[in-house]
């Protein structure tokens, strides 16, 4: 499992590699929260969103030239995409033909061979076994990897150095299947207190929280928030967010698309919506500290979502 | 007249004020630029612009509590307001009546006393002697003044700190009456060359540095960059650019906005039209070296001509 040890070695790994992301804040924005955001902008990560640094930290410990394969929706695969091209190691990803298709055309474009599947009617992991199988390939998994939670959780080492001079905050993390969460909660030390941030109808988390068991979702899909939506909490990372997090928070699509809204206005700031829950809770829910520290996990939306949000604005 | 000692002397005097804002690059848009294209995501400035830096450099030097006064379309308004409010110091600002609303509301929000004209009609430099006059107040120009030319130089500090390894680059600067280019053309010291961009027909400092003179625009609205439509250069700025900058750059209003989209997708980057000529310059002109860094300039944007960029994505 997962140390801080680990999450500094990953940090080593990376150096040079990755963005180190600014801790933005716009009184404007805390005026309407009615407290104080800074806002972790892991949106400006190379590939768009934190999940280059989980699939950096898992490819650089593999052997030089083996290739890799991926299960994603998205920014895994752009995150996992980008890695295997900088290390010159084969890629291929699994992912759902309903995906954004920006995402589709960028784990194309940085170079992975991409493999499309059918959400409803098909069985990524049968398919993604096959190829595994048929090419000698390492699976990458999105959250459910030690080597994956460490690479999260530098996000978290830089938060505690960006945040220096505050004394008390909850970070706020998008969740899916908890591998940023977990990362980060870890990275903290018990520095500030993480709280995982889901959208309504996949809040497996933080029902899991409450009950002191994992959760399963009724559905998968039909919510906005697409890089964050996963059927329950992952067996490597829900007992470290037992440990370590405070209870989660559960926003409504319209308020992740009201905080992209915001983001756009008040931070200049590009997010998608499941990139954007941690800003909304901080925006919109009432049980917070004075000072809270939002992480914008990623910013891979299409125009035409966007727009929604700019509707709003 | 500013000098590099004057730059370093400014950012002294905002340190812990002022983002650092990151320089980025993404690989997508190097393929489109056909070079490799760094962007100084000044957009990502407390008020949304490079303009805080020399509001902040202007102020600090003035006697403690002692008001000013600006005339802005909007950045120059907002940086000045934050300012004023961080020190203490009473803030007007008389800005034209068209200006975007986003820009503003904000300065009103700083904390600002805003003044509205009718930039057809009224003449700005009549309304603010007539204040400045009745409630002594200091002007603070937007860029022909040696402490504002010496904080938007600060920006180019950050530059060529952040720069280290790359050999051989042009800076592309987003110009209006020619400060932030000015500052930075000083603080580059030659490492790197300056260049101007403007919108076309706008384009008064390419035609003046071609001509060896001073040149006037016909006319003063029109064009979808707000931000950096000037009359003319300024008398303080021109002499630097001519002694430091090479040939100025020209783009429309469509490669601007083209470049607006492209900085959503690939850099998940909020920027203003006229924040993005820079950027839209290193993307669609030729005669450029292998290694450009565009300042992304601002970031103020009304959401109906955002979405008019979104279009085009």
């Amino acid at each position: 499992m997962s140390s801080v040890a680990d999450i500094r070695a990953a940090a080593r790994r990376m150096e040079g590699q990755i963005v180190q992301t600014p801790l933005l804040n716009a009184p404007l924005l805390d005026r309407i929260a009615g407290r104080k955001v800074l806002v972790k902008a892991e949106n400006l990560q190379k590939t768009g969103s934190f999940k280059l640094r989980g699939a950096w930290s898992a490819l650089s410990v593999l052997p030089p030239g083996e290739g890799v394969l991926a299960y994603s929706s998205g920014n895994h695969a752009q995150g996992v995409a980008w890695a295997g091209a900088a290390m010159g190691r084969p890629v291929v990803v699994v992912m759902p033909a309903d995906a954004p298709s920006v995402k589709i055309e960028n784990t194309r474009a940085y170079g992975a061979e991409v493999v499309l599947y059918d959400r409803e009617r098909e069985d990524r992991a049968e398919i993604g076994a096959a190829i595994i199988a048929a090419r000698g390939l390492h699976l990458v998994p999105p959250y459910d990897h030690p080597m994956v939670i460490a690479g999260q959780g530098t996000v978290g080492l830089e938060i505690v150095a960006q945040a220096e001079g505050i004394d008390e905050a909850d970070v706020l993390v998008p969740c899916g299947g908890g591998g940023l969460t977990a990362g980060i909660a870890l990275a903290l030390e018990g520095r500030f207190r993480p709280r995982p941030v889901e959208p309504a109808g996949f809040d497996d988390t933080a029902r899991a929280l409450a009950a002191g068991a994992p959760q399963r979702n009724p559905r998968l899909g039909g919510s906005i928030c697409d890089a964050i939506l996963t059927p329950e909490p992952g067996k490597l990372t829900f007992p470290r967010l037992q440990a370590l997090c405070g209870p989660g928070l559960v926003v409504s699509d319209e308020e992740a698309l009201r905080a992209v809204a915001l983001a756009f206005t008040h931070l200049r700031l590009v997010l998608e919506p499941g990139g954007a829950v941690a800003l909304a809770a901080a925006l919109f829910r009432q049980d917070l500290p004075e000072t809270v520290i939002a992480v914008a996990s990623g910013g891979n939306v299409d125009a035409a979502i966007f727009a929604r949000a700019l509707a709003m604005a």
